[in-house]
């Protein structure tokens, strides 16, 4: 049995038990959905199907990959059905012989005028697309890692461990002196350690650069760690899963500076404080906004977030009021305070939990670094 | 005036003639649209208002970036509304008056969910998300690009351009061995030459991986132009534009190799030989696909496509059906012929073009290169 079977019985259970007969995947450009892959190993561009009665029909669209990769009762390539969606779907429910009447399930991320569409063209059956059916199973399944891909992220860690060894390293003799260099060393030390490469585009911005949340553009020529607050956010991406951390660079502080670096750390140890199992993501998030307004400061962005195949799962770290993410083992997430200011630069530490029976495991090692 | 009024002009003008009161872009995760970027200047996360009494209201998530990089005649940051686009929709059009009743144009790209969440919450107004509306008006205004912008893929292709040069001789020399070196070189010199970075994730594939499309990983430390077919696809973003050509490697080919080159080159000169004013897009892909099927051969993505802001814009250069773009001037757009073959290796070879009044002008200059 390969590591796709358990995942694809919870969702054929639910499928069971929700009488589902047919659910859809898409894997698109514009409408991204790694769960094609943690259900068939196929990481590229496909519609996934998923019968009532137990079987799985993926449509590539380069189906040389899929070959070389995916797994599936059954693959045929999309050219077949001149990559339109509803033209696959419409056909794949034929020959998978589905009642009409039934309920098929698309993606909630599916727009409105394509929901239109299917509608139009799938007439003989109950066509489904919502958040809180098949999307929001999946998301709970997902942010919950099962044994294989909690070995993924134990590698996956040591390797983002030993590059922030090296980057401090680096930046400490002076062989990084830009954000380029900092940037084109993760990208080759993730490489050489095994990863498919960085997990998202690294950010690497000098003090000049990190008053905002995300640099534009995440990284250029220009000087790193010198006197002020540098941030580098990265993430080295082994067998599909990212790691996600940030360093903050500190040299030549002002008092200002200081203070940011200092509440930072300060909220990180308050949420790794908080964060164990049945805790509500919720409340860290707000704890850790509480601590900054008594500084007069604001986080712009949440606390944290899930992470995986994709850079942003589940389960959510924010205060937003529609956020019941209750902690639990096997959730591997950020903590990732952050403080911003337009003149004097930013300061972000973050780092990726996992969640075990026995409380929270801190897997990686960013921190802040004074020069 | 900025190089954004007459743009908004535009789009206020079609307002009129349309009576849409309010028009909303999104740029956001999951919902990239650099619409935003093109009437503003604001290279990240945002919503972006239109009114039809010519007003923008730009409600950024980080308001750092939008005072560096923004145009905008208000600018409230995300976090007033939580960062949640009905509450920020509801507040900007109580914010300019708009009177109940009136339409008000929503993304095409929005979930069917979270359109009936806004129809739920703005029910004092007329909501519309078509594909053949604002949108459609978008497209077409972006797909014809302006002075500014053809200033900038003119420098664009210039720095590219001398990249490929480079990355010939340094192939040529044998210091470029691995995808690493080749994705390595194209990420430091397109920096070193002004631009962002890179226009997208750069696509180096060696003989043992060029059978597909789009090779995932995208790069490795895998060995590059040895004996067989390599592909190498990237592009340089320059102010926020992407360049985007493939430089296939050719070297001891086989005979089934050099006939997959010999097709490609032949497509690439049929579908130049056609691209001109008033040439339907839809007919030159339909004659090279034409082209192929004579050599028994089929290309499985299409002939071409726009390029801008988005590495994939308008007009689109394929055969589907309902492709009814025809060329004119100031379009600039791929064409990239491409065969792949599971045991063989693929090839693909392709160009950026500008239409002219006087027809067509190839910006770029990559080649299949014989080693």
């Amino acid at each position: 049995m390969n590591q796709y079977q358990p995942r694809l019985e919870k969702l054929f259970d639910w499928m069971a038990r929700e009488s589902v007969t047919l659910a859809v995947f898409e894997d698109a450009g514009g409408r991204r959905d790694q769960t094609v892959r943690y259900l068939t190993g196929q990481p590229g561009d496909a519609l996934l199907f998923l019968s009532l009665d137990r079987k799985t029909v993926l449509v590539p669209w380069d189906i040389n990959m899929a070959k070389a990769y995916a797994h599936a009762d059954m693959i045929i390539p999309y050219s077949e059905f001149e990559r339109l969606p509803h033209k696959a779907i419409t056909a794949v429910a034929e020959m998978l012989g589905i009642p009409a009447g039934s309920k098929i399930e698309i993606p909630p991320v599916t727009p409105y005028p394509l929901f239109l569409n299917y509608v139009g063209e799938l007439t003989d059956f109950d066509i489904l697309c919502r958040e809180r059916g098949l999307a929001a199973e999946v998301k709970k399944i997902r942010a919950v890692k099962d044994d294989e891909e909690i070995k993924i992220y134990r590698k996956a860690a040591d390797i983002t461990n030993a590059l922030i060894g090296l980057l401090e390293k680096n930046t400490r003799s002076g062989k990084i002196k830009t954000e380029a260099d900092a940037a084109l060393l993760i990208e080759v030390e993730a490489r050489r350690g095994g990863c498919e490469g960085t997990g998202f585009e690294t950010l690497a911005a000098g003090p000049e650069r990190s008053f905002g949340i995300h640099a534009y553009p995440a990284w250029t020529d220009s000087p790193f760690a010198g006197p002020g607050l540098s941030i580098l956010d990265f993430g080295v991406r082994l067998a599909g899963y990212t790691t996600d951390v940030t360093l903050t660079f500190v040299r030549e502080a002002n008092s200002r500076q200081e203070k940011l670096a200092g509440l930072v750390e300060k909220a990180a140890k308050l949420s790794l404080s908080m964060a164990d199992n049945g805790a509500p993501a919720r409340g860290i998030a707000s704890a850790v906004e509480d601590l900054f307004a008594k500084a007069k400061k604001r986080m712009p962005h949440a606390l944290g977030h899930g992470i995986g195949l994709e850079e942003h799962e589940y389960p959510a770290v924010s205060k937003r009021p529609d956020n019941e993410w209750i902690l639990e083992p096997g959730m591997i997430f950020t903590l990732e305070p952050g403080l911003y200011d337009p003149l004097h630069g930013g300061c972000r530490l973050e780092n990726d939990i996992l969640m075990t029976e026995t409380g929270p495991e801190v897997l990686t090692e960013a921190r802040i670094i004074r020069l």
